[in-house]
């Protein structure tokens, strides 16, 4: 099936090697050159403007992998070139309350639109992507074959309408913040509580194999630990990435009590004032490991 | 390897199983006479009495596995009755603490102590289970044909001095706190969030297959909700069981923040009080799925 693929960093680029890999077409664009050369490279279509894009997509079907700033102003020039009865995919970090928005300004030009949760990070390319998919049916059946060949068997759904693919998304990441921070202060009791010398790393292995706290967050943590025992040169600042900010802002707004996900999100926000300890820097190196994310300067 | 066990509950009784399949001699103890004898119907050798368990325990290598409160009285009672250098194990849910001084005691009758902490649930008896040992090394060295057979592949290890092993558990067991808390917290906002008819079990199918928040507890969490999706018929009280206690006493002698796992502790005193929502039910579910533990009246 035939994509137009426009994003092609650390999520988009791998993505289209999935699709080409599974003898999709995919025509690429993306504002960096040696990006959409490496993915040419790899036997992707090179674009060399949105407008060139959109012109050698026949499908009309559109796949956006780009910053949540830019997706507005990516998709209203979209929508000035696309054809009636195209469907355009933003399966970025988006708002789900903007998704809705975006998807009912797509409607007003007769354009299907998309929302789908992406998660798996660096890991993705091998094992595919959780796709958590909202928008109409007629057109998440159409994009099903693309959707396939992405994600692994039972790793993806259409949860219904616009939006509520980048919803279950901004809970999963909430999720996400809760187990590393409580990962994150339970090494650091290992390290700095009273008993002396014990090997994380060896915690790690053995919470891994048989017991409740089996999952793969303690298998990257495990993984960093054996790299890096004493996390050295880790500065212990970590961002917060918008998506769990949403949902303590909804969680609120509908009286859901969340204090393990608030506190969670609390410690990122001290860490970047400064209050960065053997737990934040575990949290710095568990989302370098998942997603590649800088482990330092990222203040 | 010939091994006195005394204690056939839930856990004990999955784990003189799994050392009887691996062609070990098991000598069991209980007040319950029908778990001694369903036991005994799976190749143990049955003893009527603490004494009669010691005097048919040659190897002098005892492993309790009874409730915490009961540890005291069953060691005082062993140490009485066994011959120097024995071993005497407590694979239980015991207070480090408790470990260190009994390990001190034990130590003054010239016999052994050592403190495994045991993870697995009422999934052990397939998957083995995780093992978390203190203890000194001649000791440890001496047990570990029975730990082999117990734990899976790369699921034990010893950690240090008598006491280190229930503390990497305690710690074990804090997290777990932090991690329940966090997926109930987010099933709850996909349940009573501004969007409508979230298939919550297939969320929990998505994160399950490539997403970052793929665990044990998810999975067992989406095994919960696929059986019984609105969670009816459940109270939604929550037992704390000791160890997140005993952690959060540590981390606040330490000066260790815990905002998560305090959170997560936080919340199940609470509902203990009557505030129960999905959440709270939701983690009642997932404790009845990994350890066996009744649903309602916990309270």
């Amino acid at each position: 099936m035939k994509v137009g693929f426009i994003g092609l960093g650390k999520m988009g680029g791998n993505m289209t090697t999935r699709l080409l890999n599974d003898q999709h077409e995919v025509v690429v664009f993306d504002p960096n050159k040696e990006a959409v050369q490496a993915a040419a490279d790899r036997g992707a279509n090179a674009a060399d403007s949105l407008e060139d894009l959109v012109v050698k997509t026949e499908t009309a079907i559109f796949w956006l992998m780009i910053p949540s700033d830019y997706v507005d102003k990516e998709l209203d020039a979209l929508l000035k070139l696309v054809a009636p009865e195209s469907i355009i995919i933003d399966g970025g970090n988006s708002d789900f309350r903007l998704s809705q928005q975006r998807a009912e300004k797509a409607k007003q030009h007769n354009v299907h639109f998309v929302d789908i949760g992406t998660s798996g990070g660096v890991l993705g390319i091998e094992q595919g992507y959780a796709m958590m998919i909202g928008g109409d049916t007629e057109a998440v059946e159409k994009i099903t074959p693309l959707v396939e060949s992405l994600a692994p068997k039972d790793g993806w759904y259409h949860f219904g309408k616009p939006g509520s693919g980048h919803y279950v998304k901004m809970v999963h990441n909430a999720i996400e913040y809760g187990i590393m921070e409580s990962y994150a202060e339970g090494y650091r009791m290992l390290r700095e509580g009273p008993i002396a010398d014990i090997d994380l790393a060896a915690a790690g292995k053995v919470w891994q194999n048989g017991s409740i706290i089996e999952s793969l967050l303690n298998d990257l943590t495990k993984e960093a630990l054996e790299e890096n025992p004493t996390l050295e040169g880790i500065e212990g600042f970590v961002k917060e990435s918008g998506e769990t900010r949403w949902a303590l802002e909804v969680a609120k707004e509908h009286n859901l009590d969340t204090p393990a996900i608030q506190a969670a999100f609390d410690v990122r926000l001290e860490s970047q004032k400064g209050k960065t300890n053997f737990a934040t820097k575990l949290l710095a190196a568990m989302r370098n490991k998942f997603g590649g994310h800088a482990i330092n300067k990222e203040k």
